[in-house]
């Protein structure tokens, strides 16, 4: 691939400010860029690299003023981020290896189907009553249960595991090591303090275009399902417990845990090691920092902030307290004994 | 399995209140029950489903009392929640396929031992030394290392692994990913900062009736062995650091970490991303809250909550100050103000 | 292996107190030692012990003081962490297996270049255009995708997954179930707020020395490398996101989590469940207590705690007047009170 900064602003629907025939073969970091690469700057903590970058061509959002001349052409967009990914899109496209075929020694089922064009890599198990998309790409060691079903355009990727009984929908992407329906944690202790296993019957129903990270783990439900809407993307290992219900397009960072039962709404972004504990409703396009630990409801576009969770803006007047708590706890003391002073004089 | 009210509840122990001849031949959660289905409510949060709830059948505890007239036939038991684990139970034992056999490829050392009824997926692997009891279910790409041992009745889901000379007790359960034995995180700096690995010569010992959930981790100890006593539950991902010895019947939610040679005793429940620092000692039946961070001991029967951990009640007292700060913070200038005002009068 | 106190001082340019002629076969912690073990003191905590182990030979630290007569022979050392390390050391060098060749069925392409001693197990894979150096250990389930490198002397352990175009340098440990190079956690919203994938088409570098603990996920760069220098150390299930750089010799305990774009020093110490939001500078020899949450970028040096992080004397000091304030609520109320009643007097 090799674009001029011309065909790029047509592409984007941007405009050239600089040499529209300058081209790029490559994509680079902007710190990192050198000649003939193309680098995207949209987050302003980078825009000092904007006037020393060696890259040919830059892509930036149309809001940025330039504060310095820059020696890069720069195709100024709408949202630099959505554009390259735009690009980085058709580049993968073009250079992605188009696996198909079975490699062996693999194991499918007799009863299992799957589809036209798909890729069953060395050592993937496929088991009775499975069924499998069209143009799917299965790689080794990937383990499909019993009348689990994928969707067309999936990928699979080495280890991944998805239970009997799972359903997996269409163009999904499961990273390496990721699970699909183990059992909800459900015990009920009997007299003896002993815990005697609830077994889990229902299952895991994971919706389209959800993109689950490396190692996270989706619990099957009691009874029904654990659902995960169209559009959602799970960083690594993140932990969803039996019947929960999480919305639309929503996005959660790594380590985070949404316990047994709660739902969760559409458009909502949790930061990194959050969590909800059980049977709580989170609304719609709710946000969470880092950390934040769930403990009551939340209402549709609230941010929350700490554990237990209070908005954002109340945890951080309270945090700028708590940082200077020592001094607030002298000036007390200090109040108590003037006080004492004068009412003893 | 279709039972009637009265056979649920004589099953059960419990009483009928409505038709007790109506029939349930599946399980559902009561906000999603339907004609035929069987539900149970034992949490309060969900009463409000029990007056409109679809399902034929209800089993509810007797402490409940009805607010409003309801369409379903209630069974009354003293624990809705163990009673229906009985009954899933049932369900289960009928329901699950009890396979046995060895498919292949998969490998079995000649010096391994594989008791009887025993299931061997395609891609297992059994290494030299192994001994794997009777009725045990090894899924696909499991890994069972040299000397490692694996009592009666276990589940192993796909891509578990118990390194080299570990144990696992009798009726275990090792869900997908799951890592039995890998080295204790243990370091020691050289003169130029850099890290000598101290090698990780014990192993690991799981008792009887212990569950690990998926990716969850246990590692080996540095001598001697961690120990995980029997009735344990750990849920996902978490992490069982070396040396770590844990009381039987405690159970962990996700995302838990324990350090290194840290003891925790029997009956213990932890909340989800709860962690305990290195080289403590944590009692029986102590509790700790979803976040809960353990940097001292605790002692029997206790709750605890925050980092550092404080007890619960302690903890929850401070949070509601915490919550109004800024307003503490106003009134202690307030008060320095009047204060100053009423002594230069 | 049988070494007598007198060879072990020798060894560890030590002192001997007691019996130099006294032999140990094997180790163990002090609290289990037995006759004919070998143990060691380090950490003060567990000095009690001294009086009463069973053991035959300890190795402690100078520093101590006996403060009883002991039984056992002791060698006095520098560093007895550091010394039973070098002994451990001898004694795995002599007992490891030295397993080599392969394993079948395995799949190995043909473009793959694998080099001399290696062990490729069972089901291991290693794809078109892979490099293996010499001595690597490859266990079974292992996945080596297309055109990614493994140096010499490498462990990859069982389940191990290094994603295609990634490096591993030499003498790393893998353990059960890491994965490097999943895809980075990108995308930007449509203006339906749907996600779309931004294309990673970068790559993870892991330097010499590095071990990745069991389920530990490291993901590739949206362009360029995620890069791992030499002797960094990840305890199980830590979460390093895409474009992150983590410096030389820097250790992170378990379920630990770094964000997308931060650069970590050299020399740090990170507790467990610690993380670090995306886009920072942490400096060299920066230490994170358990759970610290950095939103800030750190100096070299320096030691932080909390969440936002705060210099850990600073959040000790406020976290005091924490555990006490409903106390000092009670006494701003109270002194409220009293200042009313002296102004209306």
């Amino acid at each position: 691939m090799k674009l001029s900064a011309r065909e790029i602003a047509a592409h984007l629907n941007g405009e050239v400010e600089g040499n529209p025939d300058v081209t790029a073969s490559g994509f680079a970091r902007i710190e990192q860029g050198t000649q003939g690469t193309l680098c995207f700057l949209a987050n302003p903590k980078y825009e000092e690299y904007l006037y020393k970058t060696g890259a040919d061509i830059v892509i930036a959002n149309k809001t940025f003023k330039l504060r310095q001349p820059v020696a890069c052409t720069i195709v100024w967009v709408d949202d630099a981020y959505r554009g390259i990914a735009t690009l980085l899109d058709v580049y993968a496209t073009l250079n992605v290896v188009q696996k198909t075929g079975r490699e062996f020694p693999s194991r499918v089922a007799w009863s299992a189907k799957v589809g036209k064009k798909c890729y069953i890599g060395a050592f993937a198990y496929i088991a009775k009553g499975a069924k499998v998309g069209n143009n799917v790409k299965i790689f080794p060691r990937v383990y499909i249960g019993n009348n689990a079903t994928v969707g067309d355009n999936c990928i699979l990727y080495p280890g991944a595991t998805v239970y009997s009984g799972c359903h997996v929908g269409r163009s999904c992407i499961l990273h390496a090591g990721a699970v699909v329906g183990s059992d909800g944690f459900g015990f009920a202790p009997d007299e003896n303090k002993k815990y005697k296993k609830i077994p889990q019957i229902g299952n895991v129903i994971i919706e389209d275009d959800v993109e689950l990270g490396a190692n996270t783990c989706i619990d099957r439900a009691t009874m029904g399902s654990t659902i995960i809407r169209s559009g959602v993307k799970l960083d690594n290992m993140v932990h969803i417990a039996h019947n929960v219900e999480i919305g639309k397009n929503t996005v959660m960072a790594a380590l985070t845990g949404i316990a047994g039962s709660s739902k969760v709404g559409e458009g909502c972004m949790f930061g990194g090691q959050s969590g909800i504990i059980g049977h709580l409703t989170v609304g719609n396009n709710v946000s969470l920092t880092a950390r934040a630990g769930v403990s009551s409801n939340i209402k549709d576009g609230e941010t929350h902030m700490g554990f237990p969770n209070m908005p954002i803006s109340s945890y951080r007047r309270s945090h700028v307290v708590f940082k200077s708590l020592p001094d607030l706890q002298k000036k007390v003391l200090q109040l108590e004994r003037e006080l004492s002073e004068l009412k003893n004089k």
